[in-house]
C-alpha cells in the first residue's frame, strides 16, 4: 500500500472517535445526548434541504465538507457549550493544538485542504461559512425546541445569549433566521428560556 | 410560517430518528454498535477525502449527499445486516414503504429529488452510485478490521460473502478495491473470517 492511501485511511480511522464526542443537546423525542459525528450529519443533510434559503448562491459541496468536519477537532479539544464562558476562553488554544494533530496524519496537500476548509469555516466570511453557520445554530435549535426547550432550562440559558448566538444565523439567511426569531419568542414565551 | 418551510423543518426533525437505528458494525477501539447517521457521515467524509480513486470523475456534492441520506428508509425498516439472508428477502418491500413515507414529508419537488436521489443509489448504475457504495462498503470494512475482525468472528461470516459484497467496491475504484482486497486476505490468514 502506498504512503498517501496509508495515511488518507489512517485519517479514516482517526475521525471514528468524533463519534464517542457528546454534546449538551438531546436527540428529539427526549433522548440521549447528541454526538459531534450526528450533529454534522445532520448540518450536512439540512445545509442540502435549505440552501435556497442562504443569502448568498453556495458551492453546496464546500458547505456539506464543512458541515462535515468543522467539530473534527474536539475529537482532542471536546465539545465547550455554547454557553459556557469559562470553556470559551481556552477554546481556540485547544482548537488549534488538535487541527494540528489531526490535519497532519494527511498527506501534505490534503491537510493544507481540509485546514484551509476548518479555517474559512472559523473565518464566518465567505458565503459558504455563513450558511455553514446557520445550520450549525438551527440544527439544535429545532432539537432543543422539539425537547420543549429542556436543554436551555437546564442550563438555565438566557434569551440574550441564544439571540447573540442565533443573531449571526442571519449572516447566512434572513428567511431562516425568521424561523430562529419565532421559536425563540415561543420559548421565552412558554419561560423555557429567561 | 408557510407551508414549504414548514415542511422542511418536519423532515429535518423525523430524519433525528436516524440516530437511533444501530447497526452490526462496532465502533474502532472495540466500541459500541454505529448507528446510521454516523455511519453516513463516515461515509461522506471519506468520499470527499478518497474521491481521486474513482474510477470514473463523480460530482462530489451527489455522491455525499447520496451518502448522506441513503440509509434513511432504516428510519422504519430497520438496518439489515449484509449476511443476513432472511432479512434480506423483504428489505425491499419494507424500504420502498419507508421512503414513501418519509420522502412525502417533503414539498413535492424535493420528495421528487431525495426519491431520486435514493433510487440512483440503489440503482448502482451511476459514477456517483458505484462510488457512494464503495464507501458504504469501505467503512465498516476499516472499522471491524480495526477491531481485529470482531464483526465477522460474531456473525461466523465467511469470505466467500464478504467477497460477494466487496467485489463491487471495484465498480467504484479498481484502487481502493486493492486495499481491500489485501485487508480480507489478511483477515483470512488470522482466521477472522472463515
Amino acid at each position: 500500500m502506498d504512503e498517501r492511501i496509508k495515511k488518507q485511511l489512517e485519517f479514516s480511522l482517526e475521525i471514528d472517535k468524533e463519534k464517542n464526542v457528546f454534546r449538551q443537546t438531546h436527540l428529539s423525542n427526549h433522548g440521549r445526548n447528541e454526538n459531534d459525528a450526528e450533529h454534522a450529519w445532520h448540518m450536512a443533510v439540512m445545509a442540502y434541504l435549505l440552501k435556497e434559503y442562504s443569502n448568498e448562491e453556495v458551492d453546496i459541496a464546500k458547505v456539506m465538507i464543512m458541515c462535515l468536519i468543522h467539530d473534527i477537532v474536539e475529537i482532542d479539544a471536546g465539545d465547550t457549550y455554547a454557553y459556557d464562558t469559562e470553556a470559551l476562553k481556552t477554546q481556540k488554544e485547544r482548537e488549534n493544538k488538535a487541527k494540528e494533530r489531526i490535519f497532519s496524519i494527511l498527506p501534505d496537500d490534503q491537510k493544507a485542504e481540509f485546514t484551509a476548509i476548518f479555517d474559512e469555516f472559523e473565518a464566518y466570511e465567505s458565503a459558504e461559512s455563513k450558511f455553514a453557520h446557520a445550520m450549525d445554530n438551527l440544527q439544535p435549535l429545532i432539537l432543543n425546541d422539539s425537547n420543549g426547550g429542556a436543554d436551555w432550562r437546564e442550563h438555565k440559558a438566557k434569551a440574550e445569549q441564544v439571540y447573540n448566538r442565533q443573531s449571526k444565523t442571519r449572516l447566512g439567511s434572513e428567511k431562516l433566521f425568521e424561523v430562529v426569531d419565532r421559536i425563540i419568542k415561543e420559548n421565552i414565551e412558554k419561560k423555557n428560556l429567561l
